[in-house]
C-alpha cells in the first residue's frame, strides 16, 4: 500500500532536501506509538493531496511543547513524500527583516509552489513567523492576515498543495483564528516513561540497571531536552569523560545525571 | 413569477462569472430548508433593487460559522441574477497591500458599479477585508470607516445597487456598527442531522446502513467540513482506496471515519 | 409671524439646495408631534441667529437612533431658512482622506461661511466625521479637537452662524465633551404606534384593517426602517407584485410582512 | 491703594487689548461675591509680580465649569493691569497645527515675554491646548511637558512674569501634575440663586414677579448659559418678539422660558 | 577634616557656577536637622569619589516633594566641591527637542565629563527629563534606557564621577528601576513646625507672637511654598504693603495670612 | 582533569580579554559555595561545546539580583576558556541606537562567531539589550524576536558555540519565552551571612570583633552592594579616613557603618 510503497521509492528528482535534513539533527528514532501514528496520518494527507479533485488545498497543523519533535516530523513528511516542490519557511532566514519583507517572502514561496503540480510548504514555528511575544501580547498582524488568507486561497486549477504548520503556542494561534484556518490539527506529545526508556536503550549510555530510573525522571520532557541532558551528563562531574561514554567504555553516573537536572532550574518547569 | 422566471433566463450578456464559479468548488446541492429559504429571500432583494424607486441601495449581510456556505450562496445570487455588473471583493486579491491601497480598491469597485444601472457587489469575508484578529482586537479602522460610509452612500440618480456581505465574525461586525449599516442580516446555519443525511445520500460513499451514524456525528458541523472529512476518510487507513470509493466499488469504513474525526482535535470545537 | 413667514418666502438667491434635497429621499411627511415640535425649535434658532447681537454663534445637536430622520430634518432647516450660505459637511465626500485633509476641508467650510453674513453649517453624522468605532474606542482626535474649537470660536464681527450637528452616537459625543460644546441638544425619536399609523395611512399599501396591526409591530422603529420594510414586503413572497401594490391594485399581505420582519434578525434590535 | 489706583490709570502705551476685549462678549457685570473676590486676588498677584524680588515668576490657575467666566476674568486682569506685554494663548489660533508647531508657538510667546520687564501670559482653556479628550484619555504629552517646564522656568534676571491659566477640566490637569505646577489655583463658581437674581435684574427682560422664579431654575448654571437661555427665550414661542423684549416693551413669558429649558436636554446636566 | 576644609577652599579655577547659583533663588538658610545631615552625607560622597580606587562611579538620588529643596541642595554640592567639571542637566534647556536630541545632549554631557579627572553631573528633575506624566503613564523609554545605562557605565580608567539626581516622583522612578540604578537614595523632607519657626524667625516678617501660629499652619509644607506664601501675604489685603513689611516697618497680618492659604485651594493638598 | 587543566593553560593566542577584565572591577574572590559550583558548571558547558557533535549550540542563562556577580562570572568563563572567539554584547556600547541598529550589531557578532570553530558570546543584561521597563511593560520586540531566533539557530556545520546570557529580570525574560529558549538557567544568589563573613575577612577593614555584626546586616545583599557600603563607611563620619583604613592603620567604626546603611533608604529593599 501507499505508506510502505513510499518508503521504498527513491525520487528520481525532487526538492533539495538539505535544509530539511538539518531539521533532524539527532536523526529519527522510534520514540513511541503516538509519534508514529501522527507521522502516518500526515503521510496520508500527502497522498490525499496527490489524488484529490475536490480539495486542491490541504492544511495541517502540528502543535506541541517545545522540542517535542514537530519540525523533525514535518521535515520527514517533506523528505519522504516524492513531491517536486517542498519548501520550509522559517524565521531563521528572515532575522531583522521588516514585516512587509517577511510577508513578501512568504507570499513568494506560495506563488512559486503554485507553479508546481504538487507542493508541500512547511510553515515552521508559526509564532516566530508572527513575531509573537506573550507580553501584550504582540505580533505582526500583517503576517497574521497574510497567513489567514493564504491558508484559505485555492491554488490555480490543476495544482494541488499541502501546507504543514508547526507551533508550540497553539493557544495563541487559536485566538488568532489560525487554528481554525487549518483543515486539521495534530498534537505532538512529550515523552512518556515508556517512550523515554525506548530512546535511552537505543543510546546505550546508561548502565542497564539505571535506565528505568533515568527514564522515570525524563517522563513528561520533550525529546530534544532528553538529548541535551544526556549530553551534559556525559561530560561527567569534572569533565572529559564523554568520549569514554559514547564509545561504550563507561556509563553515565546516575547521581551526576540527577544533579544536572536539579541544577538547571528551568528544565523541569 | 420572478424566482422561477430567473431560472429560465440566460442573460444575453453580463458579468463574467468565472471568479464566482470558483466559489462553489463542491457545486450547489440541496442541503436543507433554511439554505433554500435564504437563497430565495436574497433573490427577492435582487428583484427589489431592479424595480425600486425609493431605495436605490439595498444591503444584505450573510453571517454564519466558517464553511456554512455563505460565499457559495452569495456567488449564486450574483450568477443567477441577470445584473450587468457583478463583482466580488475579496482579501485574496489584496494580500500584503497597505490599508490605503485596499481602501482605494474597494472604493474603485463601487465607483465602477455606480456607472452600471444595476449592480451587485459581494464583500466576501468582511472580517478579512478589515484585517481583523480577535487579540486586541485589531482591525483596520480606515477600511472599517470606508465600508460604513459606502454602505450608506446612495448611488447616483437612476442607478441601483445590491451589496451582499459575508462574515463568520458577526459579533465583531456588530460591535463596529457594520451590522446595523446593512439593511438586513441573514444567518446561514450549520448542518442538522437531517441536512447531513441528505448530503451524504447524494455523495453515495457510505454503506446505506452507516449513513445515519455518519450524519449523527456530523450534526452541527458546517457543510465545508463535511466535504473535507469525507475525502480524508475516503483514503482509507493505509491509503490508496479513494478511487475505489468514489467509483462506488467500495464504501468508507465507518470506524475509520470515526478515527479521522477524533484525531483531528480541533474539528469538533 | 416668523415661522409662517418663512414658508412663504422664496429666496431671491441663496445656497444651492441640491445636496440637501438628496437627504430627503422619501420626502417629508407628517410623522408625529415630536418631529414637528423639534423642527419648529430649530427654525427658531435660525431666526435667533439672524437677529442676535450677543450670540454670533449658535450650535444645535440633533441626536437619535439611526434612521430617525435627523439628516432630513437638518436639511429641511437649511432649505427652509433663507440663509445665503448653507453647507452640509459629510463623510461621504471625504472617503479615504487622511485625518489632516478632512480637518482642512472642515475648516475650509467654516472659513467660507465666515465671509457670509448669515450661514448654516450641517455637520452630518459627526461620529462618522470622527471616524468612530466603538471598539477601543477609536476615533480621530485631530478632527475631534478641530470640532471642539470650531464649535466655540466666534465668527468675525458682524457675521452670524448656525451650526447643526447630527449623530446617532450621542453617548460617544458626550464622553468627548462635544455635546457640552453645543448650545442645545434635541433628541429625534423613533416612531410611536400612532406615528406609524399616520405614515402608513399616507402610504396606502396595507388594507385598512391591517394598518393597526402593521403599525403595532413598527412601534419603536425609526422612520427609515419603516420605508425599507414596506418596500421589501411590497415585492410579495414570490416577487413581482410591487407594481400592483404601489398602483393601489393590491395590498401587502400582512403575514408576509410579519415574515419579512422576523427573517431579518437584526431589525428588531 | 493698589486696586483702586489701577482702575484710574490709563496706560500711556501697552499691549493691544483687542483680542482680550473679544473674550468679554457680554461685558463684565456684577455677578456675585465670589467672582469679585477672585478678581481682586488675581489683581494682587499682578501687583506682587511688579514689586517682587524673590519670585520673578508667579502662576495662577482659574478653574471652573464651562461658561463660569474664567476667560473673561483672565482677560480683565490682562486689560486692567498696565503691563507692557499681555498675550492670550488659545487653541483657536492653532487649529489643525501639529503638536510641534503648537509647542513652538507657545514657546515663542514666552520668549517674547521674557524681553519685557513685566508680562502677563494667559493660557486659555489649557485642556484644549493639550488636545485633551476624556476617552483614553488622550492628550499631547509634548505640549504637556512644555507647559510643565515653562511654568517652572525662571525669566531672565530682572524680568518678571505672571501666567494665568484657565481650565474646565481641573481633574485632568491635576492628574498631569499641571495644577501643582501653578503657584495657586482659584475655583470660579457657577451662579447661586442670588447671583442669578442680580444678573437678571440688570438685564430687565423678565416681569418683576417672574425674576425669582427664573433665578430659581438658573441656580447652579454658569453665567454663559444664562445669557444663552435668556436670548433663546426672548425670541418667543413663534419667533419675532426679541426686539420688543430688548427694547423693554414686552417681557419674556416665564412658561416659554421653562419650555426652552426642558427641551434642551443637555442643559441641566 | 574634609567637610570643614571644603568650606574654606576657594577653587583656583573650576566649573562656572552661574547656572548652579540660579538654583538657589532664596539662598541657603538653616532649615532643620535633616537638611543639614543630608548635605553632609552628599559631601562625603564627593570626597569618596575623589579618593576612590574601586568605585570610579558613584550615584546618588535626592527625592522628595516638590519644593523641598532638592535642586538647591544638589547645586550646593556642585558649588561647594572643588571639582573641575560640574554640570546640571535640566529639561529647561531642552524644551521641544525630540527624544533623540535630548538623549544625545545627555550623552554629550557624560562624554565631556569622562575627559575630566573628577566630575559632578546633576540630573535635575529626572521625571521631567523622562517626559513623564502620570496618565498612562507616559514617558520616554529612549531616555529612560539611556539613563539606566549611563548610571551603570564606568568612566574610562583613571576618571572618577559623581552623579546626583533629583526627583519628586520617586515612585515612578522606582517602577522604572532607576532608583535601584543609583548607589544611594536620600529623601529630602518637607518642613516640620520647628523648621518653619526657624526659617520664619530668619525672615522677620511676622510679629513675634504670630510666628508660632504661622509655623503651625506651615507644618508639612515644602520650603519653596513657604517663601511663596509669605510673599503673597506681604502684599496685604489691598496691595502695596510689601515694602513696609520687608523693611521691617510693618508685620504681616496673621489673619490675612490665613486667608491667603485658604483661598488657594490646591496649596494644602 | 578539565577544570584544573584550564587553570594552568595560558592561551597562546585568543580573544582580547580587556573588555572582559573591566567586568571584574573588584576582582574575583572566594565568596561562597554556590558561586563556585555555578562557575564549575558553566565551565563544563564550555568543555561540552568543544567536544560535542550533537549539540553545536549550547546556551546558558545566569540570572540573579542586581550586583550578585553575574557579569563577572560570565566574563571569567570567557577569560578562563581558551576559545578563539569571545565577545561580550552589552547595551553600554549601543546607547541611543535605534532598535534596528542594535539588532544588526547583535546579528553581526553572531555572524562573526559563526566563522570561528569555537566561540563564546556573552549577552550581558539582556533586559537592557531589550530596552525593558516594567511600566507597560515596554521593550523592543524586534530585538526580542532576534534573540529568540539566534538562541535556536544552529551555527554552520562544524562550528560550535556557547552563548551565556545574564539578567536580573528573569520573570520578564520568562514571560517573553526567552528563558525557555536557553538550554539551562542558573540562579546566582545574594550573599549569606557566611559568604559575607568570608569576604569581609579578606578585606580586613573591620575589627575582628565587628566582622560578625557587619556580616549579619549584609546577609541577603548582593556582592556589589557590599563593596560599595564598605567603601562609603571607610570615609568615616567626617571624611578623610579611608587611607588609614585601607592601609590597615584604622578600622571602620561599626556604628558609622550602621548609619550609612540606614540613611540610604533604598539599600535594604
Ligand atoms: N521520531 C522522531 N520524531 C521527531 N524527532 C525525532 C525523532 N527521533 C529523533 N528525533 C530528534 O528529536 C529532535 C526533535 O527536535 P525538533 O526540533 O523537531 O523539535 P520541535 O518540536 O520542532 O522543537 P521546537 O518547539 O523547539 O521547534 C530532533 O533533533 C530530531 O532529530
Ligand atoms: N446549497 C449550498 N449552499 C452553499 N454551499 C454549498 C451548497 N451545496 C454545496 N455547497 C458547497 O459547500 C461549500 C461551502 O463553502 P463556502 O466557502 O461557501 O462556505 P463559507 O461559509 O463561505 O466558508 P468561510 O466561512 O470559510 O468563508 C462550497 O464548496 C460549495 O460548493
Ligand atoms: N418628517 C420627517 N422628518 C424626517 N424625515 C422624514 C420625514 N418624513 C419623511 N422622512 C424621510 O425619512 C427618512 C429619514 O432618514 P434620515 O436619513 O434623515 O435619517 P437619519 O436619522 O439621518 O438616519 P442615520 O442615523 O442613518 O443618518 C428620509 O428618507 C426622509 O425623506
Ligand atoms: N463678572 C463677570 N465675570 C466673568 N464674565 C462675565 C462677568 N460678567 C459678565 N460676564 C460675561 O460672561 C461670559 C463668561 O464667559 P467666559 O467665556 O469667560 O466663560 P468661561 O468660563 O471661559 O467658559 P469656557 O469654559 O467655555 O471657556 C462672558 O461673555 C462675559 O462677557
Ligand atoms: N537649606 C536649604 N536647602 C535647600 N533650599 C533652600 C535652603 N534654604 C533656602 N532654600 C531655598 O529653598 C528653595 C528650594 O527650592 P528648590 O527649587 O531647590 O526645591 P526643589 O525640591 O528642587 O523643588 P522642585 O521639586 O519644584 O524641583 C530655593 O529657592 C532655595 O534657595
Ligand atoms: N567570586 C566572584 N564572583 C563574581 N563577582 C565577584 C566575585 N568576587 C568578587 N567579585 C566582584 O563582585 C562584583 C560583581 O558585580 P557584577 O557586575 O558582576 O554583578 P552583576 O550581577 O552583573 O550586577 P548587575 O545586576 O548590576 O549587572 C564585581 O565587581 C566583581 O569583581
Ligand atoms: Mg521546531
Ligand atoms: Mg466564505
Ligand atoms: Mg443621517
Ligand atoms: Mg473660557
Ligand atoms: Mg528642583
Ligand atoms: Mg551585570
Amino acid at each position: 500500500d501507499f505508506l510502505s510503497a513510499l518508503q521504498e521509492i527513491i525520487p528520481a528528482f525532487g526538492a533539495s532536501t538539505d535544509d530539511l535534513e538539518r531539521c533532524r539533527l539527532n536523526g529519527i528514532v522510534e520514540c513511541g506509538e503516538r509519534h508514529r501514528h501522527l507521522y502516518q496520518r500526515a503521510m496520508l494527507l500527502a497522498e490525499q493531496v496527490k489524488v484529490s479533485k475536490g480539495s486542491p488545498l490541504l492544511t495541517c497543523l502540528l502543535e506541541g511543547p517545545g522540542g517535542s519533535g514537530k519540525t523533525a516530523m514535518a521535515a520527514s513528511i517533506g523528505i519522504d513524500s516524492d513531491f517536486p516542490y517542498v519548501k520550509i519557511v522559517s524565521a531563521e532566514s528572515m532575522i531583522g527583516l521588516s514585516e512587509g519583507s517577511k510577508c513578501a517572502q512568504i507570499v513568494k514561496v506560495f506563488e512559486d509552489a503554485y507553479k508546481s503540480q504538487l507542493s508541500i510548504i512547511i510553515l515552521d514555528d508559526i509564532e516566530r513567523l508572527l513575531e509573537y511575544v506573550a507580553i501584550g501580547p504582540r505580533f505582526s498582524n500583517l503576517i497574521s492576515q497574510t497567513l489567514l488568507v493564504l491558508l484559505k486561497r485555492l491554488p490555480p486549477k490543476g495544482k494541488n498543495m499541502l501546507v504543514i504548520g508547526t507551533t508550540s503556542e497553539v493557544g495563541f494561534l487559536e485566538s488568532l483564528g489560525i487554528c481554525d484556518a487549518f483543515s486539521v490539527t495534530y498534537r505532538v506529545p512529550t515523552l512518556t516513561r515508556e517512550d523515554a526508556t525506548k530512546v535511552l536503550e537505543g543510546l546505550n549510555v546508561f548502565a542497564e540497571d539505571d535506565i528505568d530510573a533515568a527514564a522515570e525522571v525524563l517522563h513528561g520532557l520533550p525529546l530534544k531536552k532528553l538529548y541535551m541532558l544526556v549530553e551534559m551528563a556525559a561530560q561527567g562531574a569534572r569533565g572529559g569523560s564523554s568520549e569514554a561514554i559514547y564509545s561504550g567504555k563507561e556509563k553515565i553516573d546516575i547521581n551526576h545525571f540527577y544533579d544536572i537536572l536539579s541544577d538547571a532550574v528551568s528544565i523541569h518547569r
